[in-house]
């Protein structure tokens, strides 16, 4: 497969609106894209430097007691920190072959839709030298 | 301060070679810049995507059994992964003093030489969310 950028990086946060005015105020940071994503039990915000192109995803879980939500889960075990990278590609399905085909442990077998519509899907950290890492192709 | 876009993600990683023919087999990216820092005591490598500006920078100390190295350390209590990420600014040394201002906590209060001639600062992740943040100016 072909990795086009990295699209984003994720980032476990206690609190969204504090990390977004965080990035905001200290590091001049903008908001591109802030939602909840109901299926996985997020709220996300996307922000980007002044000549950004790669984001970073604030990521926080609707209820910090779901210990089935794995983000819930990550901050009550780690902390709030780094979570996976994102790496944009222009064929999705292609890519998931490929990677499968090589022997890597695909958390999403089939893309499904992720943030701002596009599709997404997860590799297991443990076929790529313990970091998390997900695939997006834009919509 | 304003930040530009990011500028890399630091990766741990057990064996740098092994790393690089990982991201290089399996997700076609290459590698633009690869150096020993003698004075961190790590050897690195930078790899991006075909349209790549965000870098992936793998790190593997020199010296596993050092455990005064960060990098080390990092590698023997929490396995590899997912390390820091790099905010690319225009002015590092005003970035650093704008970021104490706000009562950011600075691992270096003064820019150093880092990889690629860059200059280069770290900020303290307990001052930013659990986020170890680099900040980088090119050189």
């Amino acid at each position: 497969m072909e990795s086009e950028n990295v699209d984003h990086i994720g980032i476990v946060v206690e609190n969204l609106e504090n990390a977004i005015n965080f990035y905001q105020e200290k590091f001049g940071m903008k908001v591109i894209d802030k939602e909840i994503l109901e299926d996985r039990g997020l709220k996300v915000a996307f922000m980007i430097g002044k000549n950004g192109e790669t984001a970073l995803e604030l990521l926080e879980p609707v209820n910090h007691e779901d210990l089935n939500n794995t983000i819930a889960k990550f901050l009550k075990n780690r902390g709030p920190g780094l979570h996976h990278i994102a790496i944009r590609v222009s064929n999705i399905e292609m890519s998931l072959k490929d990677l499968q085909n090589e022997g890597l442990t695909l958390i999403d077998k089939e893309p499904r839709k992720g943030a701002r519509g596009h599709l997404v899907a997860f590799i297991h950290p443990k076929s790529s030298m313990g970091t998390l890492i997900e695939l997006v192709q834009e919509r």
